[in-house]
Formats: structure tokens, sequence, C-alpha cells
């Protein structure tokens, strides 16, 4: 076969698993949205079966085959220099793809599943219970598993640590990841110690009742106020908020309703926009292909912290925007000026839970997850230690200490996944976030003007040409280094925040 | 391998085509109920790839072998005579959906539900312009793809609207059906002109101003007091209401709402809880295999049509909930009797749309579409000459004439799916359903008690023993003889209706 031919039969291999994965994706929307309490189980079964099709159909000897003739290797991964570069960059990424499926084999991923499967109900049960001793042998198996996986991925036992970061953030070891969050966390420590000595605003009204329709017609507004485009794409209600990929022009977004918490819906909505902005807008050449992706996980949350942070917690946001709001809830907040709100959704004051944390706390409840995980896959930390070690670091760390362990060690999904190396992604994404903003206001420099305006087309048209256009094409690094000549640094995120929140960037009128 | 291990094997096939089969359902469902505009391309792609696979599964040369070793042949489908009888039955139905499945062509199939996706976008846009010729190259395509697959099947030319027949209502062809609708048609175009010699009752409060938001409030009461269990199964909108399985304890039904239509949301609700009572009622050791089915798509008409004008336009049924509605639209209806509500519920006036069609008229519409699918499938009917003809033949059989496309050949979705062969279902469904009617009357002579009390355990019961019970263990033919030792007749339907509008069983009061 041809050149041609062969690069044809790959890439229909890569659209057709893509198909089965996005038909996964429907089904697990569903799961979260919409299906029947009694229904899960047989769901799980249905998606069984595609997933097991669609890895057999990614890992086949067929793939193996069109990748070696098409000059791609482990070493090479980009195949014959002579290729275009999209082509070379679509081996690179497929062969990424292969290696990694390839070298799990099939019984492995299935028992991985199973387990994954009774440790996430034994997970979920636990934390009901604030029972970490239930969890427990589950949470040793995902160790041991996560440790099996990178062994298969060909990383030594001492870099296991290694092989699963790479899984979410390519070539970043932890070791990298230390160089930056050590910075990082010295600083926002200090900087939390000094917001806490300053008085703090008053945001007792945001937890008054909020009618939960009115939240959903608001947030109808705000979705159009971001520009997210509707026939495109949709909002809906999950437990926990998240953006998935159905389809090329299907990217769905969820949030989450509380009647007394104004708030949580309406910055789920906002970053998950932010994710969704990024999905919307790889290019139409990318459709169909592995290049139709974000350049990792963490260049993924990058997106949508930038609008939730940057965007929606900044002044001018919510000038244009809070008079709507207002008119949505008269009762609870016509007689606040917008600065009272702005203040209150800026409002930093470390805590127990992630999902929950400002801006400033943020990074540093993933800095704790993060240094756990290191000792666990060092085998310094032994699993059973985990609860109280999780109670130090808090208060080490962030000043405050859960009383039970469903509000420390247990509050995450992840770990009862065996998504070790996950959490990185969070804090790495806030830094490339203010990396990125700090580019673009070079090139925008009325970012401001146009945020108080509510005119957005400029910064997604900036996004798109600078970010989006390139998929998962370039990896982070080479991305960052396109965009700012930069390599990933924590400086701009800390500066960004110290103006804000130290230099008085938030009047206190 | 033995016996046994052969069994399960082919379980184990059908297992793994109904989970496939089922995943199809969710992004059929999904693509009538959420999916953005812009998604619906890829959709249709998708489903291509999982219907492909799922076919694959089924005519895999292996079904072929253990069917044969099981001695399941085209003459003998059910095996050797001596295996279980439920053993039997799952052979028939494996050996039955083998053969159709092993006659297709992958590629066939799979170009077919592409086009099948996108020739329902394009009818959706069609009947939303009122434009007959957007939609005509995509009709004449799924008429080539019906008389393709029925030519695969080895029907010959002139006997292809037999084989389309035959897939949804197995043994039947047009000239049994033609047979049964020569009589059914005389008589009900005879009591429709008895009927409008008739005063009419005003139902003109149908058409007053019914909040949609309250009307999806209503059904939430209806189909608690229809005792259907929404921790397995929901209620959704679409454009044109419909029942699905996405799973053993996932049933899915739809409906739409119309400001200006109080009925048409109500009694679509409880025409497809009929179809998902059935689909709910079948015995759990049926579960993930081909029995787990209706016995065929009249017999499932029986069970939707049998909910909706046996129960729902009976005077008990409204006497419970005319009073709870009206609380709902106290404006608009709290003035009237339920007399006059039941009378407006059972008006009877030809009119143009199929689904709001009166208990009376409504075979009429199906038998207008019968006519037509075997004219098209003989070749005197051009589809270009649709539009012309489904008025005249409309004015013929009823009466009235549509001015618009979209109130005439283009109402219905089935011809956009290539569902040649359906529409008789719906008619033979109110046969079946009378026939089934008169026996269940034997064993619940106080069934009109249990309607005026709400209370509908005994039915529930009594439809689940005698028909649900069965899944597609039996063929339609069987089960009515089994139920009721007769053939399929008019008769009972006939005499039915005659019962209720001619000798009086409406009050005028």
């Amino acid at each position: 076969m041809g050149l041609d031919e062969n690069l044809e039969n790959l890439h229909a291999i890569d659209r057709e698993y893509r198909h089965l994965e996005k038909a996964v994706a429907v089904l697990q929307w569903d799961q979260e949205t919409y299906l029947p309490s009694k229904g899960v189980e047989e769901r799980a079964e249905q998606l069984a079966v595609l997933q097991r099709i669609a890895h057999e159909r990614l890992a086949s000897t067929e793939t193996g085959r069109l990748l070696k003739d098409l000059g791609s290797s482990h070493e090479h991964p980009s195949g014959d220099p002579e290729l275009p570069s999209i082509d070379r960059d679509f081996l690179k990424v497929m062969r990424r793809n292969y290696d990694r499926a390839v070298q799990l084999p099939g019984d492995f991923v299935s028992n991985a599943a199973r387990a994954v499967g009774l440790s996430q109900a034994a997970w979920a049960e636990a934390r009901r219970n604030n029972d970490f001793p239930q969890f427990l042998p589950h949470l040793k198996t995902m160790i041991a598993i996560a440790q099996k996986k990178a062994e298969y991925w060909g990383f030594k036992r001492e870099n296991a640590y290694d092989g699963l970061l790479d899984s979410y953030e390519p070539n970043m070891t932890a070791q990298d990841i230390t160089a930056v969050f050590r910075p990082l966390q010295d600083r926002l420590v200090s900087l939390l110690r000094h917001i806490a000595a300053q008085p703090q605003p008053d945001n007792s009204f945001l937890k008054l009742d909020y009618d939960t329709n009115k939240q959903v017609q608001f947030n109808r507004l705000l979705l159009e106020h971001l520009g997210f485009d509707t026939n495109r794409g949709r909002l809906d209600i999950s437990v926990h908020p998240f953006t998935t990929s159905l389809g090329f022009d299907d990217i769905r977004i969820t949030t989450r309703y509380f009647k007394n918490n104004l708030l949580s819906s309406i910055f789920s909505v906002i970053h998950e926009s932010g994710h969704a902005f990024y999905e919307l807008g790889f290019p139409r050449e990318l459709q169909g292909t592995c290049l139709a992706d974000g350049a990792s996980m963490a260049v993924h949350e990058s997106q949508s912290r930038f609008w939730e942070n940057v965007i929606g917690r900044s002044r001018s946001f919510w000038e244009t925007l809070f008079p709507k709001l207002q008119a949505y809830f008269p009762e609870q907040l016509q007689q606040l000026t917008v600065n009272v709100f702005y203040q209150a959704v800026n409002y930093v004051h470390p805590s127990l839970i992630r999902v929950d944390a400002d801006e400033v706390s943020y990074s540093l409840h993933i800095i704790l997850r993060f240094e756990l995980e290191k000792q666990l896959f060092s085998g310094t930390l032994a699993p059973e230690d985990l609860p109280e070690v999780w109670r130090r670091q808090m208060k080490d760390l962030l000043g405050v200490e859960p009383e039970t362990d469903a509000d420390g060690v247990l509050q995450d999904v992840h770990w009862s996944m065996g998504a070790f190396g996950y959490f990185p992604s969070y804090a790495l994404g806030n830094l490339y976030g203010l990396q990125i903003r700090q580019r673009l206001l070079r090139d925008l420099p009325n970012l401001d003007e146009l945020i108080a305006q509510g005119w957005f087309e400029p910064v997604h048209h900036w996004l798109q040409d600078q970010i989006y256009v390139w998929g998962r094409r370039l990896d982070p690094a080479e991305l960052l280094s396109k965009l700012t000549g930069e390599k990933l640094s924590p400086i701009p995120f800390i500066e960004y925040l110290e103006a804000k929140y130290k230099h008085g960037t938030i009047d206190k009128t």
C-alpha cells in the first residue's frame, strides 16, 4: 500500500475509535444527567462492551502495522520527516495513544475496570459513613494497579508516579512539578496570611434562599452573555459539574443547583464554559481525528480557570452582569452595590473542601494532594496513615483541620478511580492560565473594557487563533513556548493574585 | 463443545448484540430529545459505526455455527425438540434475527444507517419549512433502501412490501392486511357518517391557552396515576412522541406540548405509557436476551392503544382525574362538568393529523398510508406525486384536505426513517387491543370500577400474566390464539366503537 493509503487507513481506525469513544461519552453523559436509578447496572455493562470494542480497535495489530509502515516508532513517533506537519502530528499522537493502549494486557484492563467499579462504590459508601478503613483495602488495590500500569508503560518502580503524571501531562515529572509548586506554596501561604489580617467582606447574603428555577433561567442568560453557541452544545444538571465532548459539534456542560448557594451554579457554568470553548474551538480540519483534543489536562484547566477566575471574578464582569442578576433576585440583591457583590465573589478564606475553595487557597489543596501522591508512590507514606497526615498537612498549609475524613481525605472521587497524577493538572492550569493572560494582554490591552462591555468576541478569537487552533498538535510545553517564549512559571499567577488581593485591586468601599 | 456451552456462547453473542442495540437506542433517544442542532451529522456517523458493529456481531459466522450446532435451521428454527421450551423460543428468535441480519451486507447496513440519520434531519427541516421537495430526494433514497433490503431478504420485487411488513408483523402479508382493512374501512366510514349527522359536543375550550409548564406538571401526576415507575423510566419532550428501551430497567417515553391543545400531550403520555408498561413487564428471566421484546409492532400497539382509548377515553377514567386536571387549570375548566369533558375527549371529527385523531377515524389514517405504501412499492405511485395523492385520498376517506404538506404527507417521521410497512401495525394494534379487552373483561368484569378508583394494579397484573410474560416467545397469532382462541378480527373493535358512538354509551347531557 502507498503512503496515502496507509494514512487514510490509519485515519479510518482513528475515526472509528473516536466515534466509539463519543458513543461512550453519550452513555456516560446520560448516566450523569437523566438515567433512571434502576438503569445504572445495565448501563455499566453497555459501557464495558463499548469500551472493550474501542480498545480492541485502537490496539489492533493493524494500527501497529500502519504506524510502522508510516515510519512511526516509539523513538520517532512522527514518522517520515518529509510528511506535512499535520500528518506528523497525527502520527505522533496516534503512536502515543497506541503505545499506551497496546502495552496494557486485555486482562489487566478488564480486571482494573472491575476493581475501579468496586472501589468507587466503596468510596461513596465510606464517604457517606465517614469510614476510611472501609475504603482502605480498595485504595491499596488502586495504588497497586496504578503501579502496575506505570510498569507496563515502561517506568521503573521508583519512577511510577512520573508514569502516571505523564498520562495527564505529557513529559512532566514529579521533579518538574515540585520545582514550580515550591515557590507557589510559599507565596500563597504568605498571601493568605496577609489577607487574613484584613477586614473581611460580608458575604452572608449569598446564603439566602435563591429559587433554583430562577438560577436556571439566569444561567441561560449567562451562557448567552459568554457566547456559548447552544446549537453546538447544551447545559444540563448533574451531581458533579463536568464538560464532555459528544461530538465535534456537541459539547455539553453541566452544573448543579443549591438553593442556599448562589455562586455555586454560576461559577461552575463559567468554569465549564471555559472547557467547552476550548473543545468548540478546534479547527474543522481536525474533526474526527485524535488531534481534536486538548493539549493536556492542565492546558484544558487553564481555559476553564481563565474564564472562571480572570474573567468571571473580575469587577468589570459583574458591572455588566450584576444588574441582570439583581433583576432575577430583587428581594435578595436589590439593595447591594456591585462592589459588595464583587467583594463577596472574591471572598478569600481557607476552608476544607477543594471544590469550594477561593482562587488563592485552591492551589494549596492541590499541592497537598500532590505531596501525598508522591509519598504514596515512593513508599514513604503508608495508605493507612493518610487520614492523619492529611489533617496535619491541612493544618500546616491552610490552617484548618477537618473534623471528619469525609471532609478530609475522602472528599474527592479521584483516588477511588485510580486517577493518581490527575490533581496537579488543576493547579498547573492556574499557572498556564495566567501566563496566557499575560500574553493575551499584549494583544488585547483593553481586555477589561471588553469584559465590561460583555463583548467577548475578541477574546474568543484570540484564544482560538493562539491555542484552540493547535488542538493536540503541540505538547503543553511547545504550546506555551510558541505562545509566550517561556517555560511553565508560577510567577504570573502569583503576581496576579498579589496585585488583586494585596495591592488593592479590590476596593473596600 | 457441549450443548450447554453452545447455548451459553449464543447467549453471550445475543447479550453483546443487545448492549450495542441499547447503546444505539441511547444515541437515538438523545438525538430526538437533547442533541444540539449542529450535532446531527456526526451523530449519524456514530450510529452508523455502532450499527455496523452490532450487525457484524449478530451476523457473524460464529452465530451461524452455534445455531446450526444447536439444531436450528431456517426450516426448523427452534432446534432440538428435546430442549426446554424457553431455549427453543430463544433459538427461534435468534434464527430469525440472524437470518434477517446475515442477508444484509455490512456496507449496506452502515450506509443505510447513515442515510436514515440525514433523512430524518432533512424531514424535520422540511416539515418545519413545509417544503416537501426538500425531503423528496431523501424519501427516494429511503424507498430504494427498503426495496434493496426486501430483495436481500429474498423477496421478489413485486413482493417487496410483504418483506417489509413481515419485519414488523411476522407472517403477515399485504393481502392478509387488506382482508381485514376492507371491512374495517367500510364500517368506519359508515360510522363516521352516522356520527357527523348527530349534534356535536362543544370542545372549543380545549383550544384555550394552557400553560405548557402546568401541562408538564399534570403529566407527572398522570404518570403516577397510571403506575409508571420513574425509577425504571422517564418522560421527556420530542417533536414526535415515542417509546424506547435503553435497557431492561430504562424505558423512556416522550411527548410534546402545545399551548392551545390540552389533550395532545395527555393522550400521547397515556399512549406511550401503554408501550412502556409492556417493555417494563417482561419477566426478569428474559433480561439480556432477544426474548425481552414485544411479540410484534402491532401487539405493542395493542398495548398503547388499550391504555390510550379503552382506559384513557373512558368516562370512569376522567371521573377520577378531571377534578385534578381542573385544579391545574381552574380558569379554563372550573365551570365544566366531567361529562362535558368526557364528551370533548371523545369528540369524533375527521381531521388532518394522525396522532391527534379520534379513535374512530384513526384507523382510516392508517389505511390511507397502507394503500400509499402498497402503491409506492408496486411502482404505481411516484414519490413526487405523494403530496397530491395524499390530499385526494384524505378527501375521499376522511372528507378533509390539508392545506400544507406539513399537515399532510410530511406529518409523520416513519418514512424519513425508511420504516415502510410499520404503519399498518397501528391499526392492527387497535384490532388486537379490542380482542384482548374482550378476553380481559371475562377475568376483570369490574374493569370500569377499577378505572374509576384509579386502581390499575389488577389490570397491570392481568396484562403481565397474559401478555407481557411471553415477551417475544410467541408470534402474534400464537399469542392471540392462546389468549382468545381466535384469529385476528376487526369485529370486536368495530362493535366496541359502534356500541360507544352509535348506541349511545356517550350521554349527551
